[in-house]
């Protein structure tokens, strides 16, 4: 292990500890969900919409979580940090029992929250855009699971373990179909003929925070339309710009994929400045 | 939970303890792989057919594991126990790394083994048969997963969920085009005509050790015909036979699903036999 990267400051069920049982049902099955969140001037911008997700996706998994406490968990957490900057990410399984896939009545989630400074990328990322490229391992298809920030990302490992070129930002992946639905840690979005286009999340991918902030708030704040579609490897090539984005790092513009370029285009610009802004206010 | 379970006997690398790292990789995104094992006589009967498909996951998985050296940890913890009856059950992570999918060079494996007595079904689930059920939840395709039992297993958990009664004793699961694959923690066995069949496990779920034994060793002894085939409903309704199996509770005949009832007919007999009686030597 990289001996140069800070240990991160950790919470167990509200206490300080980075231990873990060896009986989590998410070490044993991955049973739980996760948020990855950025942390601005000590506060969450996005945080209402990550509690969002967590208690749909706790739903859906039939995990019971008391939204309001996790988020005065999140509040006493923060207010004890004595950074203001960097990523919060928080784990939440359905807690001990990992003799079967079975669940135990009464069992209680366990939140874990963990802070760490952000990771350094080059600045030109964001102001010139990023080279990319698409990643062999596919996403598995399965609506019961299609959305939600789950603890089962083997696919996102193996997609990642497929490149080592540190000038590479970031790979794209696709379905069973061959159609491209998202980056390994980023949505993905198109401009073509006006509109702003970004894969459909219903048989899988990650619907991921600022992915819907951008087609909820940013893109009517600016007259954009917006459309969901199935998105054929040639759509990506005819598209006049190309972005992605995830609620760490905002949004980055795609300059390069293999031979094809893309020019940083004015539709990039303003959705970036308006994420950039809305991250820093 | 309930607290009437005992607490599980629990290695972590080698060390007697309970916790885990939170920034385990296993937890932030089921990067791993495990085995379930029956213990009896104090040793694992099957241990080197789990060994081998440990090693080939953790090969498809590019997680570096000496299995020469987890031999020997393993039978350490064995011989340092104070019983010799139970379940094994090792969990082996890609080690610490949480902040992000990609790997840091030099990550060491990290190995969970935990000793825990059998579950207690009813003994006439071995005489009589067992009744099951079908789950709606259905399995992800994805051919670079097929077969490992690695820690994304979200979707047995869900499975796992739509029944509570105790009288069922494992569902069937489901691919997305809605053949039988296997039980949530079984696999699959027809009799038709004569022959014993299998789901073929090549986009989604896992190649169970028990499986393979009564393909590769049971099934030549007691001069049976296999074939792994795309198992459709009708499949099963028209067999004449239909058993379980899995590595801790051997062989279960099944006599009903619904309104089908099946004999508890003599091949069912003759490989519940033949495994009972090896995993006793």
């Amino acid at each position: 292990m990289n001996q140069l990267v800070p240990l991160p400051r950790v919470w167990v069920n509200a206490t300080e500890t980075n231990l873990v049982p060896a009986e989590d049902r998410g070490l044993a099955f991955g049973d739980g969900l996760f948020e990855t969140m950025r942390l601005h001037g000590a506060r969450v911008p996005l945080l209402e919409r990550h509690l969002q997700r967590l208690q749909h996706g706790a739903l859906r998994l039939r995990i019971a979580l008391e939204i309001d406490e996790l988020r005065a968990e999140i509040s006493r957490f923060l207010s004890s940090s004595g950074t203001d900057e960097g990523i919060l990410k928080l784990i939440v399984t359905r807690g001990d029992g990992g003799r079967g896939y079975r669940v135990d009545a009464g069992n209680e989630a366990r939140r874990i929250l963990m802070q760490r400074p952000l990771a350094q990328h080059p600045a030109q990322w964001w102001s010139e855009g990023v080279s990319i490229r698409h990643c062999d391992t596919r996403l598995g298809s399965n609506p019961a699971l299609a959305g939600m920030k789950h603890l089962n990302r083997l696919e996102q490992v193996l997609a990642r373990l497929e490149w080592d070129d540190a000038q590479i930002a970031e790979g794209l992946m696709c379905d069973q179909k061959g159609r491209i639905v998202e980056g390994v840690s980023t949505n993905l979005f198109l401009v073509s003929g006006g509109r702003l286009l970004t894969p459909v999340i219903d048989h899988c991918g990650v619907a991921g925070v600022m992915r819907g902030f951008i087609l909820d708030v940013v893109a009517p704040e600016l007259a954009l339309n917006t459309e969901q579609v199935h998105c054929e490897r040639a759509l990506l090539g005819a598209a006049q710009e190309v972005f992605l984005c995830n609620a760490v790092i905002g949004v980055w513009p795609v300059r390069q994929l293999g031979t094809k370029r893309w020019p940083l285009g004015p539709v990039t610009r303003r959705v970036q400045a308006h994420v950039a802004q809305f991250l820093a206010s």
